[in-house]
C-alpha cells in the first residue's frame, strides 16, 4: 500500500506522493494566448497527481521549517540551481517535508483552502521551463549495444568497439545553448553531408534526422577546478535524472565527426523531461527503470511504440561517469547535465535510435501501416519512462517534440 | 601620427587610444590580502595604457549621453554580456564617446580631477576577471599546418588532413566552466593515459602537458535556435577577439578521443587574456596580428620565445566559423567563446604547441640552457600578441598560466 495524499492521485499517475519530481514552472496567464501583458515569473515546483505544488508560496507561507530550508530563498528562483547546490541534506528535508505537507493526514495545506487553492495548480494550468541553467552539457556513449552498433555502421566490422570504451567511459562535450524544454519543435536541420560513393559533399536539409533515447543527471553541489570527486563521493553530487532526447543528423554527424567528434549533427537541439526524479524517489527500484519511444506520425492521431529499452542496459553507471568526468580537475556546476548516451538494449526492439533499429536506412520502421527510415517533417518523437514496482510507479513523465521543417533560403 | 590622450601611453603599449579593449575588473582592496574583508562588484571597464578606466563611473557621472547608451545599465553589470548583446551600433557608440573623453584636447574628463581619480586606475591596482558569462565554448580546427602534424602525429602518414577538412571548418564542444583568466594557475591533470606498446593504460599526472597558442572570438548578438546567421551578417555577430590557450594533455587525449573526439584531455583549464580587442580596432591591419610564445622554465627567472606565429595562417575565418557553427539552427549567445584552434605556420619556429615543437616529445625544446620535451611542474606559458602597423600598436596583452603540480590521493 502506497503513501496517500489529499490530492487526488491516479493508480496509473506518474507523480505518486513517492514520487515528488521537482521542476520549474510558470502559470500560464488568464486567456493563455500569446497577446497576453502579463507574463508570471517562474518558480520551483514538486508534481503530485494531476497538479503542480508552488514552492514559492509554501515557502513564502513559511511552511519550509527544518533548519535548512527556514531562511533560504532557493524555491524563490527561476531556476533549481541555487537548491540543486545546496546538497542532499537540504534534498531529503524538503522532500520529508513536502511529502508530510501533502499527505492525507496532515492538515496544515490540506485544511487551508486558500492556500491550497493559491498553491496547488492543474498541470494544464501551467508552462513548464527548463529546471536548471545549465552551465554545461556533457554526453557520454555507455551502452555496449549502442556503442558496437554504431561501430558496425560508421567504421565496419573490423573492431566496432575501440579498445578505450571499456576502460573508461568515454563521452564528448555537447551543445548547452539547444537544450530544450519537453514540448519544443524543432527544426530540420541542414548542413553537409557525407557524400555518396564518388560524389562531392552534399549541402542541405538533414535526410537522416533521428533520435535518441538517453537519461540525464543533473548535477547539485559542483567541485573547484583542479579538484575531483571521488567516486565513493560521486552519489551526493547527483541530484536526479530526467528523459532525454538527443536528436541527431546523421548524414551530417558521419561526414564531420572525425578527428574531433559529433558537433554539427547534434548541436540543433537536445530535448529534455520537466520533471526532474530524485535518486531517493529511485532508491527502491535499484536500476530497472524501462522506457519507451513512441513516434506519432505526421497526420496521424495515434502514436506507435518503436522501441522500449532499460536504463539496466548501461555498461558505466552514473556515478562512475561523474567521477571520470572530474578525474582530470574539470569543475562541475550545479546545474550540469549528464547524459548517459543512447540506451539500446540486445534485442531489436530494443534499441534506442533510428539509426540501429534501421539500419543506416537500410531496413523500414512500420508505423500505424505507413513505413518510413528516419523522422519525416512533422512526425511527433515521444519518450516515456517509469519504474514500476508493488502498488506505485515513479515515472518520469514525457520528453516529446515534433519536427518543423528545414528553413529555406527566403525566410 | 597616432591619437593623443591625456592619459599617458608609451610607445609600446599595447593599448593606445586606436586600441580601447574592453574587460571585467576589480578594483584590488586596501591591503590586497586574502584577509580583506570588502570585496568590491566586478565592473566593466577599457585599458589606455597603464590605466584602466572604470566605465560604470564614467555611466553614473552621466558621460555616455549617445541615443544607445543613455539610458542603458549595461556598464553597471558584472559582465560585458549585456553590453555585447546590443551589437555594433551600440559597441561603436561607446567607442567613440571613450575614445573622445579620453583625448589630449577633451576637457569633461581631462580637467575633472576628482573623476579622474574615481575612473581611471592603474593596472596594478585591479584584478581582472573574465570579461564574459561564457555560455558555451567551442573550438575550431582552423590552421592547415598544426591539422596536417597533428594528423601525422596521431594517425600517421596517410591522409594526415582527412576529407572533410577542406570542406568544412571542423570543430568541437569545449567545457566552458573551465575557461580562466590569464594568471589563474593550472594543475596538472590525471588520466588514463594512451597505452604504451602492448602495456595497459596507465593512470596518473599526465606525462605530456602542453599548451595550444590560439585566438579565440567573442559572439556580440546571438540567434534563435533553429535560425542561422548568413555569411554575410556573421561579421556583426563577433565583438572581438581574446588570445587563448587551450591547455592539453597529449596523452589523455590521445586514448579518449576516438571516436567522439578530444574530452578530459582539455577540460582542465583553457585560458584567455583579459581584454577583448574590438574588431573595429583591429580593422586598420587586416589580417596580420603576429603572437608569440615564452615558456619560463620554472625556477628561472628568464623566459624563452619558443614560437612566433600568425593569424593569417587560418585557413578559415572567423566569420566562416560562426556562419558555419549556426548552419544546423544551433543558437549562439552573447558571450559565447569561438576559439581558432591551434595557430601553426608552416616552419618550425611558428609551431602554435609543444606537440608539434618536439614532435610528440621526440626532438628537445631547448630553454635558457636546460632542455626538455613538455611541460613541467611550475612551468609559466606567457603568450603574447599584437598588431604592428605604423605609429601605435593593437596589443592583446598576456594570457599566461602557471602550471602546479597533480594533486595527490592524500589531497
Amino acid at each position: 500500500m502506497g503513501l496517500k495524499s489529499f490530492v487526488d492521485v491516479s493508480a496509473d499517475s506518474h507523480f505518486p506522493l513517492e514520487n515528488i519530481p521537482f521542476g520549474v514552472f510558470r502559470p500560464k496567464t488568464a486567456g493563455g494566448d500569446d497577446h497576453s501583458l502579463v507574463v508570471e515569473t517562474p518558480r520551483p515546483g514538486v508534481a503530485i497527481g494531476d497538479f503542480v505544488l508552488d514552492l514559492s508560496v509554501i515557502s513564502s507561507a513559511g511552511l519550509f521549517d527544518g533548519p535548512f530550508l527556514k531562511k533560504s530563498q532557493c524555491f524563490n528562483q527561476p531556476s533549481l540551481n541555487l537548491f540543486l547546490e545546496m546538497g542532499r541534506p537540504t534534498w531529503k528535508e524538503a522532500r520529508a517535508t513536502i511529502q508530510k505537507l501533502l499527505s492525507a493526514d496532515e492538515p496544515s495545506l490540506r485544511d487551508n483552502l486558500s492556500l491550497r487553492k493559491k498553491s496547488l495548480l492543474p498541470m494544464n494550468d501551467v508552462e513548464m521551463l527548463l529546471p536548471v541553467v545549465i552551465g554545461d552539457y556533457t554526453d557520454f556513449f555507455c551502452s555496449m549495444y549502442h556503442t558496437k552498433n554504431c561501430g558496425l555502421i560508421f567504421r565496419g566490422p573490423e573492431d566496432p568497439i575501440l579498445p578505450n570504451w571499456f576502460h573508461l567511459p568515454v563521452a564528448y562535450h555537447g551543445r548547452a545553448s539547444s537544450v530544450v524544454i519537453s514540448g519544443t519543435k524543432i527544426t530540420r536541420p541542414r548542413g553537409q553531408g557525407h557524400p555518396i560513393g564518388s560524389s562531392p559533399p552534399y549541402f542541405g536539409p538533414t535526410k537522416k534526422l533521428d533520435f535518441e533515447l538517453e537519461m540525464a543527471a543533473i548535477v547539485g553541489p559542483g567541485n573547484k577546478l583542479g579538484k575531483n570527486i571521488d567516486i565513493n563521493e560521486a552519489y551526493d553530487h547527483i541530484f536526479g535524472l530526467v528523459l532525454l532526447n538527443d536528436w541527431s543528423a546523421r548524414d551530417i554527424q558521419a561526414w564531420e565527426y572525425v578527428p574531433l567528434g559529433p558537433f554539427l549533427g547534434k548541436s540543433f537541439g537536445t530535448t529534455i523531461s520537466p520533471w526532474i526524479v530524485t535518486l531517493e524517489a529511485l532508491e527502491p527500484f535499484a536500476c530497472d527503470p524501462p522506457k519507451q519511444v513512441r513516434i506519432k506520425p505526421a497526420g496521424q492521431e495515434q502514436a506507435s511504440v518503436i522501441t522500449k529499452s532499460n536504463f539496466k542496459h548501461l555498461y558505466w553507471t552514473i556515478t562512475q561517469q561523474l567521477a571520470h568526468h572530474t578525474i582530470n580537475g574539470c569543475n562541475l556546476r550545479s546545474g550540469d547535465l549528464l547524459g548517459t548516451g543512447t540506451i539500446s538494449g540486445p534485442e531489436q526492439d530494443s534499441l534506442g535510435c533510428l539509426l540501429e533499429i534501421t539500419w543506416n536506412g537500410k531496413n523500414k520502421l512500420s508505423l500505424n501501416g505507413s513505413s518510413q527510415t528516419f523522422l519525416e517533417d512533422g512526425d511527433e518523437v515521444i519518450i516515456t519512462g517509469c519504474c514500476e514496482g508493488g502498488d506505485y510507479k515513479i515515472g518520469f513523465g514525457t520528453c516529446a517534440g515534433k519536427v518543423l521543417p528545414a528553413i529555406t533560403e527566403n525566410q
